[in-house]
């Protein structure tokens, strides 16, 4: 059983923590904690072997820890997620692949895509597919028939999974910390578009690819996840793209599964990762 | 402040140690705790914002605690290490370097060669170098004189940076996860003699480095880091050995780092490592 | 266009090969040479720029060169290829996705289970899948059901995608340099069954993949690519098995890639590879 | 022996090249060759089995090129160098050491700092250091001095050790594709000031150190080489700092002993590295 606790920092709260544990005779098997000593806040995840009720121990943590702590206990450990889209295969195929087999560490609930072409793979998964157009309307349309189909459904997180659409301030604000996305570089490098232009005309060694969570600045939301892999002389952009997706692919589903894992944990622009 | 335990595990570790803690109104900054479930030992790393005698805490955690725990309040930050070499000067340079600009998180106290040849290194550095022929004498002999010499100094640790020799049991009994050892290449691959003419000829793409504490079962003891890097057809036996150096080098490195660190446990032949 | 040769070598070969392409106008946009000293083979691979028939330049290039030499002139840029599977799903996932969206640099003719458990996924993107129990018959009579099926199809490449069986020598014999296997260790760490629990019982820091040609030493044919990642003490022999298919899913597909692209040769038990 | 050529690419130059070689029986032992097709400039490195005089070949090859062409037939084998440094070791020392055991595949001729710091470790090893104050005078008399001391050296390339001046576009001007700096972020990322100070404030997850030739462009010159490094939350900029430095040393002896190999060339902006 998983337990993750962010609250502000004091003296006591690991004596707090593990007292409620040893009070109820449960063993801690693994545990990190930290300390963010500039803006005081403290983050733990312990893994602890416990038989008890979830929701009894919440409670029994709820009651010692101040008020402000938000307090997991067996957080859901199959999260639920819906996919937003574009063209680009790559990242939705390897996502679709493992919710197939169960070992995403999530359910794919739906598949919303601006451009009908991957329909069709989710079709072959049995995975709903939502096409939305953006063509002909205005953002803030184009989002409220996102949210018109999203909201058919239960989910925790959405997943930018190469969806090239910049989505609205509004949307953003409605899903705090639980927007994902991929970009196609090693950022703060190259931000906004044609990053693979941008590496080729910069003749770098390496390329990369950043998964983050999304907020209002954009490119700019806390780093979950990042990797590079080099290039050479010989990489045409049409090269570097197809090396990028490799890693896109490989770093979103990293820390997709470091968030479904619970061992994310995001204050101001950045995050806290225990891996 | 840095406190580490270490002793077989049971319900409510936890709870005593930070209870000890909040009752000096210390604060936790970081902290690592993990237990191995199948021999049930119990390994925790802290650090505290403390301004207490360390001897009072440790006295304090001593009481509360089982009487097998290990536990070690603020250890020495700098650790003394005696340095084994032969002829290869890549590790020790290295270390002479960081030592002599006070980086090593360590402090050497000398280097005992089997040959002499890296005196000349150690004397420009201002370090007391052994020269112990091994040669027109047996291992006992040999190591007698290892022993007489490093017995003038105290000494934490004593680091084989490319010490070609095999010390004896009787050697190693003495110093019980205290030797540490560069092993050139990625272990368990290549036991034995000139692991770079093996890999050569099996045609690998990786060669490896491997840090490892010294037990009596050759090239078995606890490894503590490794670090592979490719290599191609077209590296001959000495471009591997060369590329291998770089390797050796940044494993050593990494290791000494860690357990000067009061990062690195060790269970039976496995490490826990809070890196 | 992309040229490859390999033959004994000789002085001037590169001078006869460059002769040819000069004399119709072709220019040689990129080239790797490289000569094995020792074995004194020489092998070459270039991209060139040329609208001739193939089949004229490799009458051309016959000519100058010496009767031993091995040449492809435009080798066939879709290989055809016959994937072996067992059990596990994500070494055939990955490349049925990129066969369907045409990105393998290959084409999956047909898959060969020894289990049925793969034919569902095969089916989903309208793959041929064979299955072929092993149980109840001896090795020859199974590898002769297995002929039976692969000989329907024209291919190139056999590919061992997670194989649980040992082919014998006769099979092997019959397919020189055509079968490729992922090996689940840094070879040569690891040979034989159960490599993450020998991984696990060692204690390593890392683990890893190799991705070779299928020879008749049992995990000794010539490697093409091989990679490893980090593993550390809370790494369960499960959680080992689960990383583990990450890099081996990784690896094999460097390799085939590598294979497809005509940029691997083969030369005893070690590869040549122009990446 | 190794031969450089860089010239206008037509179609024959490898068949000219090969041909000179052939006719003074001389063999190829590797061979790397690409062609910019934007630019239309071509590259090619070769190892040659040869015992002529290097003079008689570097005409038979002119003869035979285009008038534009640089050729380097067996280029000075061990460069000269100069290093400019300021106050951190880990670059120059580890440069000092390789300098002193002879495997940097250059000589270290002069080292020149801009504070006195570093005279010290110079002196150990026996290398010429001078202390030119950059404070109280403006930049051209400072780089007057500088070049009044380089000026008593032979020297191929000045490679910036951690030189933290930023040189004018003059001095420059004065040694195109022979000034080497070693860069503390993963260009482009965190150009400018405090990139580790940048990168904390960021959040990110990888820190890098990027090795390029120095041009009037600050932080714009041709990149020969860079790597990445994880970091986490636990890193305050001093950590990262410390972490840089490692990285940082790596990646400038990765790149100048590319450039002292005669792997490197130089078109625009970009690097050509046979690696």
């Amino acid at each position: 059983m998983v337990i993750v606790i962010q609250c502000k920092d004091r003296i006591g709260l690991v004596a707090l923590i593990s007292g409620v544990l040893a009070k109820h005779s449960i063993n801690i098997l693994s545990m990190r904690e930290f300390v963010d000593t500039s803006a005081s806040v403290f983050f733990a995840r312990l893994v602890v072997d416990a038989h008890e009720h979830a929701a009894d121990l919440q409670e029994a943590l709820k009651i010692v820890l101040p008020e402000d702590a938000s307090i997991k206990v067996n957080p859901n450990p199959v999260k639920k997620v819906i996919l937003l889209v574009t063209k680009e295969y790559h990242c939705l195929s390897d996502i679709l692949i493992r919710n197939h087999f169960k070992t995403l560490g999530a359910s794919v609930e739906a598949v919303i895509g601006n451009h009908p072409d991957l329909a069709n793979i989710c079709q072959r998964f049995e995975v709903p597919f939502h096409f939305i157009n953006h063509e002909g309307k205005d953002k803030l349309a184009f989002e409220e028939e996102i949210k018109q189909q999203i909201h058919q459904y239960h989910f925790d997180y959405l997943i930018l999974a190469k969806f090239m659409r910049i989505l609205s301030p509004t949307f953003i604000a409605d899903f705090p910390d639980r927007i994902i996305n991929i970009h196609h570089s090693f950022l703060p490098a190259f931000i906004g578009a044609s990053p693979y232009r941008q590496a080729f005309n910069r003749g770098v060694k390496l390329i990369g690819a950043t998964a983050h969570f999304v907020t209002n600045q954009l490119d700019e939301g806390p780093i979950i996840a990042q990797q590079t892999i080099p290039v050479n002389h010989t990489f045409s952009v049409a090269d570097m793209v197809k090396a990028g997706k490799e890693i896109e692919k490989a770093v979103l589903i990293k820390a997709i599964q470091l968030v479904f894992d619970d061992r994310v944990f995001v204050l101001d622009n950045k995050t806290v990762v225990f891996d």
